[in-house]
């Protein structure tokens, strides 16, 4: 029997979960919820239902794992511990200073339901997680560095085009290659955010805008862009569409450790992800870790997890033998 | 209370994980065990008992987790199922078609003694398969690719030794750069492995010796050496003492998948290992995976287990809090 899978929200990272659940030979896709007029969504998957996502409890038996599609600023703190009380879930999570309160609230929710909750999943949180986690219990004397891009940053974007003047606008985070050979050659200095990462803008900007003012409120705008070496274009419509239109991203984990009665020996751990797209990528993590949230609670398992609490074999529709047999 | 660490051996491997439980702050090393003359092994832990590998048993109460760090030819397809009668333990086993009756035979003795035995733990296996998995999991559609080295081989030196009028000998295996840049691009390309390494031989001959013969043997030996690009170099023993003394190793495992209705969106995720020391980096994945096995027979489990099977938070001495907030 498939594992039934519903989707919440039908945005970017949403149609990457859709395309990843029709690779799933274990999975089967049963619904998507909208906040907006069902009969306005269009889904690619032929047959699937597209239905408000006020009648999320009359599915309650014909899903077995609902993954959440929506933001972390404003719908995942509501969607995922209110979803936990029916199915079984995962999100992807990000706000960080935040992890805590989400994690307890589908916590309590998804134990009174008997349903196991995963939360930020993806490849940061996510990937990267566990590779900065798995390599701190490893060389536990070291220092980890994260570094994104080249790659589109949503954030970034917006936040460009919430300046007066700007009419679309697409930032990208370059990693400073020479950091990161720095880092590389396990040099296990610590770096400032400007040493780190650059941070690339094309800008469209309306008819007659003040572009030096546009420049100058980009390039001071604090958290966002006044600690990096900022790098502002202008560029057409035309072009920002023609040459800037997907969402690449990807980025690298690297953990420099020593070991040895001195710490002589100097090692180095290097994870890269090199992704044409970032939603769809996403969307397959979670949709692997969808996998784990129905077999844990098949076992009887119930709360909420990260990918830290979940063993690597629930990611897999593989037996324990052909893992064995193929993949150790 | 510390987790009790003993370590069967006392090789390369066996001082790896003891130099790597002397950094853990939660684990004691409360003896070696030896098929030596126990007075003949001196070890580097200050007050820790050199004991017959005879006496395992009667140290059944005061050892936690036992850390194998016998060979895999002969050594643990015996020690580690007869281990597991007493304690939990945790092997490098690295005969790939020998996995299933290793792991069934451990399986057995650790059911029946109520303990956790996890088996083929290190780099490969080890951490390269946790890689392979995820990613194969993660990118059902998609090809991996293990690349081993610049490294050093025992196996392929000990079988250079053993030609005659070779008095020693160090091999290294080597990447062939272009066929990983060649995977990095994302080609999903299929190789011999003539294709994927090189091997590097450096042999001091005994005074007098055919060099051109051992050359030729060398080359032309099967399994070893006939499908791969081989240069032989020979050296003095001072050259091979001065510069060839260390054990470096390392290696890349990539994963090239795709996702999209179309497979129209391809990524890579490449996992690096580059590491000074082989058996130090080793013992300490050794050493993080006998934590996770004391960790899991404290909450009941018993058995024989892979990496695949333990959920990462285990391997770690920090708690789910402080992973969460620092890590995830």
């Amino acid at each position: 029997m498939s594992i039934r899978i519903g989707i919440s929200g039908y945005g970017n990272l949403a149609r990457g979960v859709e395309a990843a659940v029709a690779k799933a030979k274990d999975m089967e896709l049963v619904a998507v919820f909208t906040r907006r007029d069902p009969a306005s969504v269009q889904v690619k998957t032929p047959g699937v239902p597209v239905v408000s996502v006020s009648d999320l409890e009359n599915w309650k038996d014909k899903i077995d794992v609902l993954v959440l599609g929506g933001g972390s600023a404003t719908d995942l703190p509501e969607q995922t511990p209110e979803a936990a009380k029916y199915f079984n879930v995962v999100d992807s999570f990000d706000t960080h200073a935040k992890v805590p309160s989400h994690f307890a609230n589908v916590d309590t929710a998804a134990k009174a339901s008997g349903k196991v909750g995963i939360i930020s999943v993806g490849w940061d949180p996510g990937m990267f997680s566990l590779l900065r986690m798995v390599s701190d219990a490893v060389l536990p004397e070291g220092k980890h560095y994260t570094f994104w891009g080249k790659g589109v940053s949503q954030g970034h974007s917006d936040a460009i085009r919430r300046i007066p003047g700007v009419k679309d606008a697409r930032q990208y985070t370059v990693p400073v290659e020479e950091t990161v050979e720095e880092v590389r050659s396990g040099a296990g200095k610590d770096y400032t955010a400007r040493q780190m990462h650059t941070r690339l803008c094309y800008v469209v900007a309306e008819e007659g805008a003040d572009k030096a003012a546009i420049e100058k409120a980009i390039k001071e705008m604090p958290n966002y862009f006044a600690d990096y070496d900022t790098t502002v274009n202008f560029i057409s419509e035309e072009e920002l569409k023609r040459d800037h239109a997907g969402l690449p991203h990807g980025g690298f984990v690297l953990r420099s450790g020593s070991t040895g009665w001195n710490n002589e020996n100097q090692h180095i751990i290097e994870y890269r992800l090199k992704l044409d797209s970032n939603p769809e990528f996403t969307g397959s993590v979670l949709t692997a870790y969808a996998r784990a949230a129905y077999r844990l609670n098949q076992e009887g398992v119930s709360g909420c997890k990260t990918v830290f609490d979940i063993a690597p074999a629930y990611l897999s529709d593989k037996s324990g033998e052909e893992l064995r047999s193929h993949l150790l």
